[in-house]
């Protein structure tokens, strides 16, 4: 029997566990999409308790906690002491065994921390207090983190409207880590509240000062933000769309529509869907334009319980998986670009693992034989961020596409204790080839396999990028 | 090599086979839905021969004797003989072979008959004679096959306007084993057929005491057989719905569809719709406020076979698995019941395990903190109630919820040789858990993870339900 | 650790291992479904190199050199040398590790050339050298590779038009491997384009004998070469559809439905529709009358590529899998063909591994009685066609229906060097039984799984299209 969460964790064969120690585990991370707060890195931010740093904004936690029954108060309320909360999830922390939220919390306590201890109701306390001690010295605060994990780059999201004041100060610090903008312009398609979108262009409007009231004045705002960021070291834009959009339209009819919901007038559900059409078109150009990488987020049904987003707003931890059938819309997106010459390197992220394989055939439609790789499948996203997901995706990529060829993990998250997962990643990574190399399905040649970890784990990612 | 179906059947480590023998196997059975027929029970049936208590509407093995080859008169023929149809059954069986009833054929045969034997060809009049032999004595009776089980506690499965006098009398005899109903009020939504639904409505009249010519007289009768149904026990409620119905509709528009389809006039798809959408709410509420648990089982395609539908009629053998996109209709009705703070236990079973994910992460956006797990995955439902389709059950309900607050294991069965199913349940649990143990994914507290098989097997529904 | 590829490649247990060289390994191959091109085997074809051998026309291969950032000029150019195009394809090998095409190749290699290499950039021009010299000998003459693979039937696609010339000059010559017809009658109902449905029709007209100016005549000009193609040994029919049609129609539209396009007008959707849903009808129904098992292929999405289709044509390497609901019109086209009594053997394939368990279960809802397994569930098809789709695919089928009546594996394929796959699917199968007897979920009854295996790799296919 294997000790829990040894140093072989998940590494079910020698192979497996040489691929990892040789190869994997020295590679620096790229963390190119995540959620991190750009201020707490520019202030290297120190963290108050265990409790602010690992359960503040985290919804995963939440929803497991509510889950168990723990009352809500416990998660997200204001009145709630900050160990109160965290007495509440170490109770919730046996209940979640085989939920991937017990392995992170147990790898971040162990790579964060040096704690080995499992935590649960009995350990809680200890665990808490030795936590809340160590945070308080200077190796706890954002940036040494960071730098503990042999972070190298990592890509925020931010809005097109966002100043990137803090991007700027932390490399005007000398910070040796690379924190760069992505560039998401979510809120300049979201048409469907003409009040919300209107103020939405006249933040727009001040910050690139450009004077907007039609659509190619917006479309010019958005294209000097869009310079600004690339000013900034941005080399990626990510969307995050129910599905894919690809509706005929004309110019005409998406400055009219722009005029209308500018004007204050709800449009209608069709006028909405061909203005997002374009606006995909119009952010893919641009991408194509200075060789960045566009990334989709797509397939999450949102928000579904409404008396909790009238509490606590959006990203609480009441959103699922949806049931969407997109394919065709995809295709037929990609294509236009492509037609055009204007399709630039794109990763694709499903929400739901039904579309592995729909995901995974679409690349190769639009493989151009430019770079190795050009459209993506992205790695395990949200939910799918656990070790089923991650090996559906690394498996269905391999037999479909070249897993070789992958840009690997990221971690989409806002917190600074979730480099881990870049190591669970990578050992899940391990395991599959090494289980294929000591059952007779690849060939042991350590030599090439290792390089293709040390591919997939870094070299993949910041060749693509241009890191 | 281990034998076949030897007692560490499912079990592949060591840790597996201590969880199931030392935790799983002693729980008694509280099974929480199915399909018995009230009256075997109240009359404690004695059975005339293993073809009949075995073969009798069983229509998973009528669907493997047909795609073996056999001529449908000894799957359903009323001229064919008990031994006829039971030695085309030993024929088929070895062809079985992968498919889940060459495991609960051997299971059953063991744990009721105390039969190792191989069913086959060359074993089936042995098998047929010696069964037969017992099925005479009283231990084979109804009740007394429900005992050797350690059967605590079944749900029957049971339409508003039954008399339930057989749960009556049978608690009235004082049989030890509860048989409670289960509230399934299909029929007073099925408004397909405005003269079958009229019948239906005087059936409710006749029972309920209440004069019915309005929906609001419908709704008194529904409420007042649903306040019998608590006298007797109930504690669940059961939908069988193709998808969710979720249609935005008034009171007014649902009194008018009443009043139309009542009147004998069939009613238009949207119509339909709507109906279904208000009476789910209407139920859900009922449910509510009495604390019972709500089923909902969709999405099959039935009756497929409209020759052998003319012959045999419904559940003959002839449904599959439907392709349905509801996920947002599932949430709209439950947001909606959500909002009014009327939404109940809930248990959601899919028959497509290509939605295993979107309900998995559906239950999350209900959970509310007032108990644990107040929302349900519901196991392998139907032609996923099996190995492969309860793994991937649990899996999608460990790694996206919390599997230790799982309610567990049910027949859905209509005969009453089906409890081993519950045993084939934990053994695959614990399972699961050993090989996680094993491989070091999880730490090795057998106490709580003890405590957590026994709770999945058992305490869990017990708790959850109220029992 | 295993040697890559070694004799008991993918069969992890003693008793796979046993059931693959004792009864698998030596079964003849029936090829029911390929897409060998006729008169290179009326002409015994000699190849070039191993580039026109291996690389023409492998639009898998082309798919993995696009991703792999090679020139789409090393793939389909004109101007490219052989040696060019093999070289790049031999740099891409290393980078398929886990997809099927790493496999498929050092399969093809060991099996066809004697050669136990890695193929790489290192190995290249050795191995194009040695399998060259190796093609010059007669050994290697496309029916001498056929013989090498033992081959007792193949079944090529083709169209109603062809004159089967080459079919009737291989069988004249004294091949003493059958080659047979089979009846793609796709473009007889490809009425999208009006001109391209008046020639094809012309066409028809021309071979049939038959004057087209009607429906009526074109049904007589079908049923005439659906005769002819009977005459020619012919058992098998195939389309290729994106979903099932089953529209209701009357005789009366459809006629005025060609009426239209044989006259030269577009079509709408709807009338679209229609025709198609009725010409399924017509040619089950030919197929039931002569006994023929009728196939079908749904669910890609193709030629996604608008800019490469305009360069290169279909079935190039940009087509991909689909996301289509098509159960209930599978179902009512199955249904409508069976309540009349027409329906014929049939082999269900889809292409997005979703729909497994909705075909595994479809399969049972007309199952008649009358043959073992009349209603099939098609082998991993096209992307699924490797080791993950088919366990999947044979998974499915187990444990939804019965495993021990699958008529078994076909190349599907283009490449005379594709007869391995029926080895690596026959080493999966047994792989598969092989684990269930070892770990106790199987009894270990060599005889009867032996004779399951002989069956699914030969017998059963035999037996079911009568060859």
């Amino acid at each position: 029997m294997k000790t829990f969460m040894d140093k072989n964790f998940l590494l079910e064969t020698e192979t497996a566990q040489e691929l990892y120690h040789n190869h994997a585990a020295k590679m620096p991370i790229i963390d190119y999409h995540c959620h991190l707060i750009p201020q707490m890195v520019a202030d290297d931010y120190k963290f108050r308790s265990l409790t602010e740093i690992w359960l503040g904004g985290d919804h995963y936690k939440w929803r497991a906690m509510r889950t168990n029954g723990v009352p809500e108060r416990y998660c997200t309320g204001e009145d709630t002491s900050d160990w109160g909360k965290f007495e509440k999830w170490a109770e919730t922390v046996p209940y979640t065994m085989r939920n991937p939220l017990y392995h992170w919390t147990h790898l971040e306590l162990k790579t964060a921390f040096g704690i080995d201890k499992i935590l649960g109701p009995d350990t809680a306390k200890d665990i808490y207090d030795e936590c809340n001690e160590k945070l308080k010295s200077p190796e706890y605060s954002a940036r040494n983190i960071m730098r503990r994990y042999k972070v190298e780059v990592v890509c925020t999201t931010d809005d097109p409207v966002d100043s990137l004041k803090h991007h700027i100060k932390t490399r005007e610090d000398g910070f040796e880590i690379k924190m760069l903008p992505t560039w998401r312009p979510d809120k300049a398609m979201a048409v469907e509240i003409p009040a919300n979108f209107r103020s939405y262009m006249e933040q727009l409007s001040q910050v690139s000062g450009v004077n907007i009231s039609s659509y190619d004045d917006m479309i010019d705002a958005l294209q000097n933000r869009h310079d600004f960021f690339a000013t900034q070291g941005c080399k990626l834009s990510d969307h995050g769309i129910e599905e894919f959009y690809a509706e005929d339209y004309t110019d005409a009819e998406i400055k009219a529509i722009f005029n209308k919901v500018y004007g204050g007038t709800q449009l209608t559900r069709e006028e909405i869907l061909k203005f997002k059409s374009a606006m995909l078109i119009v952010f893919g150009e641009m991408d194509h334009s200075k060789g960045w990488t566009q990334q989709f987020h797509y397939g999450a049904i949102r928000n579904n319980n409404t008396k909790m987003f009238n509490k606590l707003g959006a990203d609480t931890g009441f959103d699922s998986i949806g049931e969407f059938t997109t394919a065709k819309a995809m295709s037929k997106f990609l294509d236009k670009l492509n037609t055009n010459d204007k399709l630039t390197k794109t990763i694709l992220y499903n929400l739901n693992p039904c579309a592995n394989e729909v995901i995974a055939t679409m690349l190769g439609n639009f493989q151009d034989g430019t770079i190795p790789g050009k459209i993506q499948f992205g790695s395990g996203w949200w939910f799918l961020d656990q070790k089923d997901g991650m090996q559906k995706q690394m498996n269905a990529l391999s037999v479909l596409g070249l897993l070789s060829r992958f840009v690997g993990m990221l971690t989409d998250s806002r917190s600074f204790l979730s480099y881990p997962r870049h190591e669970y990643f990578r050992r899940t990574l391990c395991n599959l080839y090494g289980t294929d190399v000591e059952n007779g399905e690849l060939p042991n040649d350590r030599a090439f396999i290792g390089q293709t970890i040390e591919n997939i784990s870094y070299y993949n990612a910041k060749e693509y990028f241009g890191f």
